[in-house]
């Protein structure tokens, strides 16, 4: 399979503006576009999430997947991206029992009830003991994530995500926020049908609760970051069995949970 | 004034984890906490927010009023911090306009319709044209701010954001989401009654159309970052003639809004 990779000559994710440096010369800079992409699921509006606006199928289906508002089973009917007016709807054959609930809701947002859920959820799941990351595949991957070429490379501000198989790419994405770059990944890997349990999932940001629950939700056993951790995403990655390894640059990395499934095959 | 400065002896913020680095040998590294707190407006639940914990006053005060949720003119009777239950109950004597209107929505996150509210908020406010940043004080509070002992400097993986006049800092927060700890400086202003319209913001994250519309909101006219732009937070902050400088590091920076209040005043 051809892997997924930025495109960072795509003229829709960024643009050209200009300004002044230091020496008050005028430059000539490239940014990262950031739009609001409001999703529907069926009728009911869910969230408005600021993207840089790719992939708004599989930014909308992986949000719904890992928030646990879609299940895996669920059927998609279609998903209808009108880009010109922000929004894409996603569509069911019928009535998702999560619209349901919601509909019954007076107030408060849905944040803190998702938030629950969610814990609640991956309580339940089992990451495969099996699942191996080499260092040999770990100093690989961070070499060729780190020199493909990238908006994070063409334009800084942007967060990316990578779904990786032993030393290969399989999908790298990227968005203003690292957790619209994972639900992407998500909603690809439903899409295309692709088994998570011995695959390795790269972010550029921190290792927090959410990254670590999100990682599970989608049933990957080892998460790499190049950026530090948070206690509580460390308790969860040592609750569920996930693979935990941050601060991942050059040859050096540190590992604060599962490290049982580091093979260590290099000098 | 004593300026507020990070404690990173604070124990409550961070904790010690076991772990192995690439050598397998076994460290134990400082990590930053991060926990749930949720905010309750009188009797209705507003938003969890994912927190250090320190400051949760500030932290739920500065989101009500960034959020246009509270008005600055509005009583504030108490604020009720348990943290063995994870809440913050801000109260005021009366029921507000904010609770009123939420009693009626029967769908939907309330995300939207709050970023809609925001973004026509900060159309109205004229930020001060006379308010200057020499160059001799940018060099100096980057200076100033990166050496300032801090959790980022014991941890990592933390956002913080800086309150100054001229080339001194009033405040300095830091929290794992960059929105908290803008959240917490206007808390704190609003606190402390510390007139906006002759600071400078600085903040070590991305200057995203949010960064810019709370900084806006807050009627601070120059805004600095380390990191780098959007496109939309460059749009926002030239519509509302905001000072907007990014890329700050060392003697260099790139100005991309509001270049008419840099007073060049180094070689």
């Amino acid at each position: 399979m051809k892997p997924l990779l930025p495109d960072p000559q795509r003229s829709a994710t960024h643009t050209t503006l200009e300004g002044t440096d230091h020496t008050g010369q005028t430059i000539a800079i490239p940014v990262i576009h950031e739009r609001p992409l409001t999703l529907f699921l069926n009728d009911q509006e869910i969230v408005t999430h600021m993207t840089i606006g790719d992939f708004p199928e599989y930014l909308a289906l992986g949000y719904l997947l890992n928030q646990n508002i879609l299940k895996p089973d669920d059927e998609v009917s279609a998903i209808d991206v009108q880009m010109d007016i922000d929004t894409v709807v996603v569509r069911t054959p019928q009535p998702t029992p999560f619209e349901a609930k919601r509909k019954t809701l007076t107030s408060g947002c849905a944040q803190g009830t998702v938030f629950g859920d969610l814990m609640e959820l991956i309580e339940g799941i089992a990451l495969p003991e099996d699942a191996i990351l080499k260092t040999s595949w770990l100093f690989k991957l961070t070499h060729l994530i780190n020199t493909t070429p990238s908006l994070y490379l063409k334009t800084g501000a942007i967060h990316g995500c990578v779904l990786c198989a032993q030393d290969q790419i399989l999908a790298y994405m990227e968005d203003v926020g690292r957790h619209n770059a994972v639900d992407k990944i998500a909603g690809y890997m439903h899409q295309r049908q692709i088994p998570p349990h011995d695959k390795i999932f790269y972010t550029t940001g921190r290792l927090t609760s959410e990254m670590v629950i999100k990682t599970v939700k989608m049933g990957i056993p080892i998460l790499i970051s190049r950026s530090g951790f948070t206690a509580w995403g460390v308790t969860l990655a040592r609750q569920s069995g996930l693979t935990l390894i941050g601060r991942a640059r050059g040859q050096r990395f540190m590992v604060l949970a599962g490290g049982h499934r580091i093979v260590c095959d290099t000098p």
